[in-house]
């Protein structure tokens, strides 16, 4: 199994209707931003106006401290960012921090790039003309040290390349983020609104770095690359400072729940971010199968056979069932 | 102004609120599909799944006649499509039936292509390794031969091309869509939801095309490019073939009354679709200008200075207020 967000194949496997299975195989944030009851219709009718384009980008600035000296586009989700970032780098290898979210390496492989997989910024091969590193890491939470990430940063300006700093979790602490690198170095940071906001349907994502980048960027992407509701949602939720501020405390809580549940059932907590936990068993593929029967369905990865990914469950109700199913 | 879509700039030049405008820039179906009242909160919080996907997609092969031995991919509207093919296509120079949407020929060069201007498809220079032809074309509604179609298709696959057809007017006549040529030939057929089923900020448009073509493009496009909302909305719309077959006639029955409207006001019809008209006076700056002033917006061209297009006045009231302002 590829990606943890999708049920379907689960569901194939195990049966059961969609509403019945308990899914933690994700890091979204099961408390979203409350959607307005009715929308106006003209974000389903219209063409989204530059005008509501640029109320996005304003909101999304703010929140995310995009530094004057540097710009930001937004895209239908990062992924379609991730998907269009290897065409438009110049042509060179790519050397990815893993383990990590796989579709980096696939993206850049499909347009041709060779893929180099390296455990940490400080083996970054000199052949390497553009780097990817999630910040923090998906799935074990990993924050790089920023002045490696600024020595590379260096290295990569001066072979053309592009440092591509993917922060889908970084909302969880604004602190994380390595935006201040932009207006000086030829760094992308991705950030993606569906993740701490709860709202993944919606595909929203965004791209910084210096203007002479994003412009590029944003020229790839052409007119209305994202929808009316997308625009409209992302411009409301990104500018509710007080929800973000008590859902960073929620999920911190949860997140310490979760990790009690995990560890009173033999797991050890091997990191993760309060979106998500990568616990470690040494039965874990029979523990993931032990709770998909039981339609639970969590991470695995094909790289490690003691690791497994738990997203937050949605209630205390959720937290039980879990608990309960390790129990047996 | 580049785009019709954008009342933004007509807004910032004469004032005005937004609802205030009668917009007739977009060739937009003004009687949307009605989108239910209340979307599950589940395709706005999870991504999307496979089984969602193909549903969107089964629907999308039945209404659009794809024929066995073509496939069809779905994107974030049919501009991030006409976005993406140039980044996929072999390198080497466009021909593009012009005057047309302008959007091919920016995404074309943007991606490094060189980009031929031809009048129609018989003057096609034997140098050009893709071609790009709207079907019915926008603005005047020109629908290409289908011997031309063919016999272009078959010199392109020798040179390892594509044959782009933009269809995003065709739904309006399902006997137009050359989506016969798939299976057999090189052929890029580019489908817009938006616009006939009236949902243009919903973002969903389609690629049809040999099975390999379509993987390569699927592939770039990678997982979830449409939204939860565009899924769900557009399975729905696609499959409600009553209500297509009823817009049809409504579409035709409006044009028609609009054409009336033109014609008295001393406009002669030069072409179009039922989604909009294009219409010839030798003041026609002048009349955009006097419109404009009164609130009413629609298209001029910078390669033609008496041509207009109208797009249709969503009501009586609209029709009415378009008439009395042409009379002054």
């Amino acid at each position: 199994m590829k990606h943890g967000g999708d049920l379907t194949e689960a569901i194939a496997r195990h049966g059961g209707a969609p509403a019945s299975w308990l899914d933690l195989s994700t890091g979204i944030n099961p408390w979203p931003w409350p959607i307005p009851q009715h929308l106006p219709e003209s974000v389903w009718q219209r063409l989204p106006s530059h005008a509501e384009t640029r109320a996005l980008l304003d909101a999304a600035r703010k929140t995310y401290g995009v530094p004057d000296g540097a710009d930001i586009a937004a895209g239908s989700g990062t992924q379609a960012l991730i998907q269009l970032l290897p065409y438009l780098a110049v042509p060179g290898p790519v050397a990815i921090v893993e383990p990590t979210y796989s579709e980096h390496a696939a993206a850049w492989r499909n347009a041709g790039h060779p893929v180099v997989s390296i455990e940490n910024l400080d083996v970054c091969p000199d052949g390497a003309v553009h780097v990817v590193v999630v910040n923090p890491n998906n799935p074990d939470g990993r924050v790089p040290d920023r002045a490696a990430l600024t020595r590379i940063a260096a290295q990569l300006k001066g072979r053309g390349g592009w440092l591509v700093v993917d922060e889908a979790f970084a909302d969880v602490d604004p602190a994380i983020s390595a935006v201040a690198l932009c207006p000086d170095w030829p760094v992308v940071i991705l950030r993606s609104f569906g993740k701490f906001y709860g709202l993944a349907g919606l595909r929203l994502g965004f791209a910084i770095g210096a203007p002479d980048l994003i412009e590029r960027i944003a020229g790839a992407l052409g007119p209305w690359p994202c929808s009316g509701p997308a625009l409209l949602i992302g411009t409301a939720a990104l500018g509710d400072q007080p929800w973000a501020d008590h859902m960073r405390g929620k999920l911190e809580q949860r997140a310490h729940e979760l990790d009690q549940v995990l560890a009173k059932a033999g797991f050890t907590i091997a990191g993760g971010t309060p979106l998500f936990r990568l616990a470690r068993h040494p039965h874990a593929p029979k523990r993931h199968a032990a709770l998909a029967r039981r339609h639970i369905w969590c991470r695995r990865f094909d790289w490690a056979d003691d690791l497994l990914r738990f997203g937050l469950p949605p209630d205390d109700a959720g937290l039980d069932r879990l608990a309960v199913a390790l129990r047996d």
